[in-house]
């Protein structure tokens, strides 16, 4: 079986040697340097150039290399029938959900005040607590995950997504129920993925709706948010701060406005980072069950786009 | 019944106004305009003078105004009858937590990094999670409250405690195994109540049989922590980093070293603050029981300590 990583920008190498390491027998070629495209029968893609599959007539399986399909299923030159599956791992739900605390909880018992309290040698014991209660928009696996663990430690959570759920084991609202969820939570967590319907969903007519001084967490993908909408929903007052890891252009340009704004804390896309020796097990299987005709893990449906 | 509140810079109008409410027939004094000691029944106290419980001559009850009972036990004046009872509340639990794991995340996702970073405008996705290990001292109601939700969250994690435990659901250390203890984690998280046996007990010493590079939360009394053990520590670098939230001398003096200190941050003794709507229908249950003779609940064993 021969497997082609195309990942631009990527370093494939931690991934070869686990790849290898699991099923000794794959050929595994690197982008740009496939000089067997025919052999080509399972591509792994991160940010592959959009055209480019075309070049491998006997392409039998997509992976992507991390839980997001939305650099996949923009490229429409994709032919409808080789599935296309993700990467779901445990690491990546911890490392998400953990970060997604770590905002949380900085934003509820105030650490950036306590920052400047200490800089200013100011002792100041009033209101150590703003009251938080939750709202997780996007509850697949790494939102459920969220709302699991934020409400075994004693906080209010709600989700929100864009299908009806039946018993779900929290508050729960669904796509035309937006408004109602924005008045109900003063944190937002977005861990959507990226579709046409989610796309700039996290604009000012989004965060007028909030309750005054909520604050914002953004995991996602960068295109959820309209940065400079972001800007002016803090000006106005309708945000008090926001987390954020994803951005339009990565790396986040010098001369972006975000750098310098004390009221947005920004990490470089590293809230949760894939880990070869997690995933490449999860494709070695995936492999295996394309030659044995078996079901795949993971698989993506188009039409929903995750 | 007649109670007094002996809390001498601490506000004591809450805790009158949710008293009252709970129990309309209490007649409640304040220190110092305590006009008929004959009367005083029960006494709340926090950082009481020393000896003044000897102007009481009918007391039945102490109660403390929080988890903590240091401040009542160090007074040798208090006849060894009078039972002493102090406050267990979840809202104590669910702000201890939260602080805690606040700190444990920010530690493991080097917030302080990220921060520096930004002011820095460098973006550098390189490493971007410690793995750490959480070790707690105190595994009482709050301790035990902690290891159980950072254990939920996936992490990890230990205690060390001075008396034998069996059967306790995480790897438990007794005091004879301090040094072991402390060589399988990188984070030590305080939640000891202070005794003779454990006051000062993070030292020098402690801490250099610490891995390299551990991370100290204190959370529980600053006379716990040989203050400029720490800073040496941190010199030495067998701490990275701590976040505390008590000293030996509160408020924090303006010349304290701990202020400059950028590996240390600091925090107003907020980590957990006894809410009175919460705690007052514990005073007012153990006043209706030692009423009725029936078991105080939350009774102190002075010579455990606690």
């Amino acid at each position: 079986m021969s497997l082609a990583i195309i990942s631009p920008g990527k370093n494939a190498q931690p991934w070869i040697e686990v790849l290898k390491n699991q099923n000794p027998d794959l050929t595994i070629q690197v982008y740009p340097e496939i000089n067997d495209p025919e052999s080509v029968e399972v591509v792994m893609l991160w940010n592959h150039p959009q055209g480019i599959l075309s070049n491998y007539p006997n392409l039998k399986l997509i992976s992507s290399m991390g839980a997001g399909v939305d650099h996949i299923l923009r490229d429409e030159t994709i032919p409808e029938d080789i599935p296309v599956v993700r990467i779901v791992d445990e690491k990546l739900t911890f490392s998400m959900t953990n970060y997604v605390i770590m905002g949380v909880l900085n934003f509820h018992r105030q650490i950036t005040r306590y920052q400047e309290d200490q800089k200013k040698k100011v002792w100041d014991m009033s209101n150590p607590e703003i009251d938080v209660k939750i709202g997780v928009m996007g509850v697949g696996a790494l939102g459920g995950d969220v709302l699991e663990k934020l409400d075994f430690m004693g906080f209010p959570v709600a989700g929100f997504g864009f299908s009806e759920k039946k018993d779900f084991p929290y508050p729960y609202y669904s796509k035309d129920k937006l408004s109602e969820f924005l008045e109900a939570v003063n944190v937002i967590v977005c861990l959507l993925p990226l579709t046409p319907d989610t796309e700039n969903i996290l604009d000012l007519e989004l965060f007028s709706k909030c309750k005054k001084g909520s604050y914002l967490i953004n995991v996602a993908r960068g295109k959820h948010l309209v940065e400079e909408d972001l800007l002016e929903a803090l000006d106005k007052g309708f945000l008090s701060g926001a987390l954020l890891d994803v951005y339009r252009t990565e790396p986040l340009p010098k001369d972006h406005p975000f750098w310098d704004e004390s009221r947005i804390q920004i990490t470089p896309h590293i809230a949760s980072v894939t880990n070869p020796k997690a995933a490449a097990p999860q494709v070695v299987d995936n492999i295996r069950r394309i030659q044995s005709n078996q079901p795949l893990q993971n698989l993506v449906i188009r039409e929903r786009g995750y």
